[in-house]
């Protein structure tokens, strides 16, 4: 592929405001570069109908309707648990294949090794990019992160799928206006689409987890004072707890923003589990870190995009009421007392050195 | 390979009670399949010499002098950090293949995909066995394990490498012999090599931890009352606390038996981080089961290997006085007051229902 790229997104039967998290960062940080969606279910809509954002970006039913758009890309936009490949979705990345088009995927099924799709590709000179291939070359960790002189802020959040990457993505030029230098470290498939490089930490051996995270978060500490890290899963999440934990110790930060979602109150996916009070989360995630590096919550921030904008205030009045701490919806609101919280800590950190 | 397994051990530069944890575990519970080790370091030694158990298992230096000894197999029998296989080792294994025996390894490095070693064994019919391999269906946890009726027990630690699998193995005929139908559900290397099942759950996808922790204690409860789960690393070991809290979080234990060595300090590889009191880690870890299942230390096995009698019974004793539970090393000692607080878990638990 030359030029620039052209997506077409794949959510088939999918796209909506919460169940297409890659389709839908993209199409917030890269709207220029996305031509059509894909997904017969809301055909004949645009992005902004479905999402509130992404403008006329049309959602197309077929492979068919979405060539007059010229895509050069199709983009797997959507995430089943577990990061599997739908049989289902054979015909679609043939067809794009078929038709010279790259495909960008984040599924945990490698569709580089497919014998079919490579044999395809190869055929029309397309390119299989995995963005959750893990470097071949990963070590454990051993706390090297603590030789860095940067900063390290990590999002964690009270479930999977809330806002950590979202909000890191928000705060990060604001942070950047208060006059530090900044990087943004990927940890995730959508992440590393959207910065172009990082590595997805919930696709590497188990036992590398942390090591990669340490890797990631030195390489992102190069260039900068300051290095917002991805963060993944939840603590109370049965099924990425683990990923959550490593990363957290991989990277070791030394202060975190936690993310939360005031309507939400079962686990995603697994609704046997209550989200607990945010002072018990506050309390679990400090806990987690104070053997290895004491990270205090420093700021809060909430995903309100379903909530009026009467009701979305008053959920920032009430948690910042209930914690103490510096709170907005850095999406929908200013994501500056975020920013605000990470410059004055880094501050403070970097005057006690 | 035929008949019973013949093992030469692989141990190069390391057989010792605290380095060489495959060995040491295979010949303490299948004493009768290992015909020598192979370490140059102590070459002309025992096994009874070195570790305190083992008999007269001969160590030689080179595989010429292991020949006697008539090995059908070679065991890897050391684990580098980070699990790769030291370029060192390619002509040991090389020249095993050649003479066909068998290749077990637990390494990360999966042996059976290197092209050389493939050949190798193809063309002396040898069968190379990577005990760590991931099964290739697995999926992300849902918490599916609390539909079995088995009390399920996890061993966790204060660190790696302290005697968590041990533990398990020890107090099994124990439990049995109180009446319970026991199975033990092996989710590392060495312990799938004893058990001759299990999933190496440090050597999954990151996203697979918990998905991988469920299943295997789903399958070990089709003929128990009592799981005995086999843990892994430690929550607050820096490269492995992932995999900790994922296995914690997919198997759903009931009660957890905590291990810890009372002359370690510091974490494993790792001397910048301390290892806190008892009081600490038990809180930690019923901490980190409560917002899912709320599982409570009911035990502690003391890993006293490297105490005098004296010095091992006065540490027992403290440990006892200091938490209120039941203590023993259950290796050195009786491991009855571990099995008799499982017995009595399940039993309390079981009229509850």
């Amino acid at each position: 592929m030359s030029g620039a790229r052209r997506f077409l997104i794949l959510a088939e039967g999918n796209f909506g405001p919460q169940s297409s998290k890659t389709a839908n960062a993209c199409i917030r940080y890269s709207p220029s570069e996305v031509v059509a969606v894909l997904d017969s279910t809301n055909a004949g809509r645009t992005s902004h109908e479905i999402l509130g954002f992404g403008g006329d970006i049309p959602v197309v039913a077929t492979f068919v309707d979405a060539v007059a758009k010229a895509p050069n890309a199709l983009l797997i936009g959507i995430a089943p648990a577990g990061g599997q490949f739908p049989a289902a979705w054979r015909t679609i990345v043939n067809d794009a294949l078929r038709a010279g088009l790259d495909i960008w995927s984040g599924l945990h099924t490698m569709l580089g090794d497919d014998a079919e799709f490579a044999s395809m590709a190869s055929a029309s000179g397309a390119t299989i990019r995995d963005l959750r291939r893990a470097p071949h070359d990963l070590d454990v960790s051993y706390g090297r992160v603590r030789d860095v002189a940067a900063t390290v802020i990590l999002t964690v959040g009270t479930d999977c799928n809330i806002g950590k990457m979202t909000t890191q993505l928000q705060v990060q030029n604001a942070v950047r206006q208060l006059g530090h230098r900044v990087s943004f470290a990927a940890t995730g498939q959508t992440g590393i689409l959207i910065e172009g490089r990082g590595i997805a930490v919930d696709a590497v051996v188990a036992d590398f987890i942390a090591g990669a995270a340490e890797r990631l978060t030195i390489e992102a500490a190069a260039d900068a004072d300051i290095v917002l890290v991805e963060g993944q899963g939840s603590l109370i999440h049965p099924a990425y707890s683990g990923v959550t934990l490593g990363l957290m110790h991989g990277s070791l930060p030394h202060a975190i923003v936690l993310c939360a979602q005031p309507s939400r109150t079962l686990v995603h996916r697994n609704p046997w589990v209550p989200i607990p009070s945010l002072a018990k989360m506050i309390a679990l995630y400090e806990q987690a870190t104070t053997y290895l590096r004491h990270a205090p919550v420093i700021a809060i921030a909430l995903n309100t995009f379903d909530l009026t904008d009467d009701a979305a205030l008053a959920a920032v009045d009430q948690v910042r009421a209930e914690t103490g701490l510096p709170v907005t919806d850095p999406v929908r609101f200013d994501p500056s007392p975020i920013a605000q919280a990470i410059s004055a800590f880094h501050v403070a950190r970097s005057m006690s050195l």
